[in-house]
């Protein structure tokens, strides 16, 4: 047989993939399945995107310019504009899905070998976009402890070698809901223009922000670096249209820009329909996200004081996206996750988790810890913590 | 400034992006642009698709699972095998457009170094893919005077190499209209089998075949070397539904199959919209089918038989797809090509052509070919090349 390549072969597998054929298998024996494990909302698409779909007026579903719409860019540039970000429509690559601005990001700056900072636990991901271009990630540890704070700055700077090319940042963050604040970015922003790095920052879920709308600071309002600033953002949480694969890349660095369009081009173009269906959705009523922010901040809520009832575990309130990381009293989370799903019910229910190692790059890092997400209801979320309480007990002493 | 990646730097700029410019300024001007330069059909989408769009059902548009869905990939398989093309529905992973699904088949199989031989001239991106993944295009030459047939078997071994992992070929062709035959494929399949490589064959123009529809013979039907064959495939053109985005990858390598899987888990999912209207797609009538070939018929005729009237144009008859490379009694067709939009009209109207430099790898290959696409309709084709015509002449003269 012919081989597979070694990119290939080191790209991560899913954190939760091994798991799925046991939620599959729970499932058959009739036990119902509380899903903690995955980013997707059941919050409903804004009415504006789906009419537009609906009321779509085309003969032809034919490409769109490989940079997107210019007519949406333009809304695109207005919305960021009307929150005070610094965005023009010529800054703008719309792509398909946030993941595909952050592979053409780190294909647009890395050669193999070449090192990207990251702290972690981080979007599990970014290692495979990484070893897709093959590009090296350099874990940052930030722990629990400190509720998932950026370390000191000369902790990060000690990581920077003539082989780093990024520090790329999840703000707030996917999977430990810690929100940056200005003064960490701004000390970021210091050693980016210090050794002359990219600071790349994932903004996918911005809108998430549970103690006013004001606390967010883009990467875009940092003065003076940006030359070296590199903004990914995405419609799929913002509007709960994660099926449509609608992203961007933003930047006010004409030469990335350019070598972006090169690896756009060569896509041809993001998708049509969802590219309109997004350009109504801008429309969509501040109401719409006032009730959406609310829902989850009650979520957030729930979810914590839940898990904080259970002896043993250990969890940081998260500040924004919908996602914590709870530290359990067990030694291998793998392996409960699995149990839970293959060998316990509670009155016919179980729960799936996401181990937290698949987040971590530094090995024997997050064994006891798993990623919860916070995108079911708030009845749901009770009863699943309290079958995540009782399983742990049954596995105790099983 | 913190640098760009050699390998976005080696990314090629698209063959038409730099007339794009002189285009507008021609359009400035007042003056008609024939796009003889690009591949976007202005064939209708099938309505079964336009409407299943617009009767979409769906409260939140939602990730769909990475490989696509699965009632997706089961008509599919179904519609393969209606042609008796040996496709299973485990066997198909949905990608965004057939783009993605080459960039996934060679990111699988190559690491930084590895050769692809591919029969040149060939589809632009492929060099556009093999850089993203860091492999190097091994060019073989194929010539306008044997109608741009696959060279001599003995030919393609001498290419191969210890580094060598795949051939690639295009089937019906772009840029050149070439049909392998049976026996070709069947020789090629004799290579693979005894160096042990891959046989990617992109076949999204496999309905475009102009004498008769039996005449394809796809890779999929290949026996003996199923575990080296991967076939990749897009609605774009079948339908015309470029805008989409969703094509696949498709082989009976398991090994292959779950590291594409992995790639594909990365990026998350193809577009879920489109791929409803996909599948909708699928119960298109064959009339849909005859209509647009004879149609895609009569242009080729009408549009080879006038370029064959211009005295010193070579150009053979395509089998396949919808382009020619025509050969032109010039120098330099990038300098014609931008004269005739910046310097040029015939009674306010001029042309765009693709130079096809671009479609060669061999340095001072096809300087004086271009690729002329054949999507106007037959009263465009006729004026289109009455100006390319007298274009010539003037270009001459000048
Ligand atoms: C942190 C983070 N970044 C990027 C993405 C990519 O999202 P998409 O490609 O749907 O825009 C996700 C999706 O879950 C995410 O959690
Ligand atoms: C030969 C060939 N392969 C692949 C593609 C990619 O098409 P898509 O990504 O739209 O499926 C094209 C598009 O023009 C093409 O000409």
């Amino acid at each position: 047989m012919p081989t597979i390549s070694n990119k290939g072969r080191n790209m991560p597998e899913s954190p939760i993939r091994k798991l799925a054929p046991y939620a599959d298998l729970a499932k058959q024996k009739g036990h119902k399945v509380y899903h903690l494990n995955i980013g997707q909302p059941d919050i409903k698409t804004p009415e504006v995107a789906i009419e537009a779909v609906k009321n779509i007026d085309l003969s032809i579903i034919e490409y769109s310019p490989s940079a997107g719409y210019e007519s949406y860019r333009k809304k695109l540039a207005q919305f960021y504009q009307r929150q005070n970000v610094n965005v023009n429509s010529e800054d703008i690559i719309v792509t398909t899905g946030g993941s595909e601005a952050l592979l053409f990001a780190l294909a647009t700056i890395t050669d193999p070998g070449d090192e990207i900072i990251i702290p972690e636990p981080f979007y599990a991901n970014y290692h495979a976009f990484a070893s897709s271009t093959s590009a090296t990630v350099v874990p940052l540890v930030s722990t629990i402890e400190t509720a998932f704070a950026l370390p000191s700055i000369e902790e990060v700077e000690k990581l920077i070698t003539p082989r780093t090319k990024a520090i790329l940042i999840c703000n707030p963050g996917n999977p430990t809901g810690y929100l940056y604040s200005e003064a960490e970015i701004k000390q970021l922003a210091g050693l980016i223009k210090k050794y002359d790095l990219y600071l790349i920052a994932d903004e996918v879920y911005r809108e998430f922000l549970y103690d006013g709308y004001d606390v967010h600071f883009s990467v875009m309002n940092l003065e003076d670096v940006q030359q070296n600033v590199i903004m990914v953002d995405s419609v799929s949480k913002r509007y709960s249209m994660c099926g449509a694969r609608i992203g961007c890349l933003i930047t006010k660095n004409k030469e990335i820009l350019a070598t972006v369009m090169k690896f756009a081009q060569a896509r041809l173009s993001p998708p049509t329909i969802e590219q309109i269906a997004c350009e109504a959705a801008i429309d969509t009523p501040q109401s719409y996200f006032d009730e959406v922010i609310a829902e989850y901040k009650e979520r957030r809520n729930t979810l914590i004081a839940e898990l904080n009832k259970i002896e043993g575990v250990v969890v940081t309130k998260p500040k924004g996206a919908f996602y914590c990381i709870a530290q359990l009293p067990i030694d291998n989370a793998d392996d409960f996750a699995q149990w839970l799903l293959e060998s316990y019910n509670l009155n016919g229910e179980t729960v799936m988790i996401a181990p937290a190692k698949g987040f971590y790059s530094t090995p024997g890092m997050g064994l006891n810890q798993v990623r919860i997400a916070y995108v079911l209801n708030k009845k749901d979320l009770v009863s699943a913590v309290n079958v995540l309480k009782e399983g742990l007990s049954a596995y105790k002493n099983r």
